[in-house]
């Protein structure tokens, strides 16, 4: 095997995949339960055939190739990533990484490997939760975290169901359970992915090797002061919500900045309600979205400024509430496959760094039970989830060719 | 005279015009040349007759009654306001004003005075702008600066131009240019009208004697930054346009409370664009509202955003617009008018205070070429443009009465 032979191949497959969007010419659109997931699935159902794997589609809509072990019954390693996309995202969020693993499984064949435990490659189905406004669903499904009375809770913006898409698609929504694997069946999981971010394209590094994916809290804030015309109210009987929220909001990223270890924080949205040039705001209301591979960073944070905003409101007479929208702790990933990659990379010339996933991903869902690892490939200057999101294919075949000896080194043994 | 009559008089009057509303039960919404327009002035015409002033309405839309002086050649001492209201607001702003004019004419008559010089009562057309998106329609015709173009030029959210709505209205908007009055033959300008803020409220004082209006400037600040993923894009490589903005917009409202002479600072707007929780901001826009009875300390506020503004896109790499929508120079209002109604407050034992008005009026147009002076009213609460708007009739009374005092000093001689 050369590394060219791993490119074209993954290269020819990517590009054949470009097809299965509901968007044609303005970004990949693969929805889950959709014809253009369908025809996806079908295309990968192809690829693992003839890459010898033993194809399966589980109930959840996940498609499952299994190069199969002397020992079927040990705990298998699996790898894969999602095949769905956002709405007008990039060609290669997600189903790059279900490639990937079917490369693996291609190199693994062509050396004439026979692994002493299965080898299992996945394609995860709706990990973004676009549709639905859920995500990790084909992961958390295999994990036993979805059941019936999930997929008839949530509902996409024309009223369909997961539960009636699934059925839709030729799934049996009564059956999600059966998508469960049994506990400790499962050995480590893999996943190689696109960064999504600006660090390994601005430094011109290869490959990131993943420690862990972000802790989260997200926040919205709404601070509430008076309206007053803003020509005849003198500034010390004002209670002006825009002072209050804006004297909070713009040291929210120093906080982070001063934390000097990846720690980030964003403020995306602010309302100012009734939002007119000349009445004094009543209510403003602001998102806060703070990551970080150290949860006491975050929580720092968050007290900061709750505690910002006590002494605005105390100083202006306003009030305010701190809604708390998400809070995910960090995922620390496997430091054993960590440490292999690491070596591995050395040993084959491959530029790295170690970091953090600031995104989600299907490993953060499997990775709070079972070993597991995640491989970043470079997104040309930090796009995605958008039509010009880019990686060079001979970086997914560096990413391959590591990925396939972490397996190999497991299914040896 | 008592003044118990002038206030149930007042009373009378006002309470009668609370029909003349578009909404019924949800404030006053008296748009230029609508029915309740047409109503309200019809009204304002009997009064006038009533009161033996000569009444006519000029090719503007302005209601004029005249209690002829011994020389109607001499300029006149004119007294107004407007008698249109914005979208559901207030019963008392503007309308307020005309009545306590025509009560200046009743108290006159039953003084049997005769006057010098013509009184001059009038209710102007359109000072709010609220229908055209214009304002002192009215009070600018009658200074000259309306003109047929200009009523062409702008339209309702229907698109009937203020030349069609004149037509509608029974008026010729080819003879717009009459309405016009001669150079030098309005001698004084009084106006009684509702603070619109909380001021003399809070200290529970009786009149406001206005010095001047406010200079205003106002911009739309525009700060462009670029939209990065929240989780996967380190601090230093964010061009964070919530951080540059917020930073700066934290700082206007101290900027003018630094100044303690009354000057005032709002931001009122803020918008983000995409405006997504986990989207780095690639633009903030906002509004600024700076007013200052000192010209200087606008420009300083205004300044000083600019310099802020430059720091923090020299630090982050983006850049920004300021763009200009209205700038007004103060209007100093005769202080030979204030020295004589302070005497008389003091005379007549009513509460007072000087004070700037935050808010443009029918005065801030005639205030620039016309000795003009105006005499505020208590809004409870400060509330104003809403169907709260309140103030106790006997307040307009007192104004009223100094208002006649003033009036008389100035047509005995």
């Amino acid at each position: 095997m050369g590394i060219e032979d791993v490119t074209g191949r993954i290269a020819r497959d990517l590009e054949h995949l470009k097809q299965y969007t509901a968007t044609p010419g303005n970004g990949c659109t693969r929805l889950p339960f959709t014809k253009e997931a369908r025809d996806a699935v079908n295309y990968l159902k192809e690829l693992m055939t003839e890459a010898g794997l033993e194809v399966t589609e589980d109930a959840a809509g996940n498609v499952i190739g299994t190069l199969k072990g002397e020992d079927p019954d040990a705990p298998c390693v699996m790898m894969g990533s999602h095949y769905d996309s956002v709405v007008n995202g990039g060609d290669y969020d997600g189903i790059a990484g279900v490639i990937c693993a079917i490369e693996v499984a291609r190199i693994l064949k062509e050396e004439g490997f026979v692994p002493k435990r299965n080898f299992v490659v996945v394609g995860f189905c709706d990990e973004e939760g676009m549709r639905f406004g859920t995500g990790y669903f084909g992961s958390g499904a295999m994990l036993g975290h979805r059941d019936v009375e999930y997929t008839k809770k949530f509902a996409d913006t024309d009223g369909v169901t997961i539960y009636d898409a699934m059925k839709g698609y030729g799934l049996d929504p009564e059956k999600i359970g059966e998508a469960a694997w049994k506990e400790g069946s499962i050995g480590q999981f893999l996943e190689a992915h696109i960064e999504q971010g600006p660090v390994l394209d601005a430094e011109g590094t290869e490959l990131g090797l993943v420690e862990g994916i972000v802790g989260i809290q997200r926040y919205m804030v709404t601070v509430h002061g008076r309206a007053d015309h803003a020509g005849t109210t003198p500034m010390d009987m004002r209670m002006d919500a825009v002072d209050a929220a804006t004297k909070v909001i713009s040291k929210i990223a120093d906080w982070a900045r001063e934390k000097a270890d990846g720690t980030v924080s964003t403020v995306g949205y602010i309302n100012t309600v009734p939002g007119g040039m000349n009445i004094v705001a009543e209510k403003v209301e602001f998102t806060v979205d703070i990551r970080s591979m150290n949860n006491d960073n975050i929580n720092d944070i968050t007290n900061r400024i709750r505690k910002a905003l006590d002494k605005e409101v105390a100083e202006y007479g306003g009030s305010y509430e701190m809604d708390n929208k998400l809070t995910i702790t960090p995922v620390h990933l496997s430091s054993e496959m960590l440490d292999f990659m690491e070596a591995d990379c050395k040993e084959r010339g491959y530029t790295y760094r170690r970091m953090p996933s600031g995104a989600g991903h299907d490993s953060l869902e499997i990775g709070q039970s079972i070993p597991t690892v995640m491989i970043f490939t470079p997104s040309k200057e930090g796009r995605s989830h958008c039509p010009v999101e880019f990686t060079k294919y001979s970086e997914f075949a560096k990413a391959s060719v590591i990925m396939k000896d972490l397996a190999k080194h497991y299914l040896e043994k």
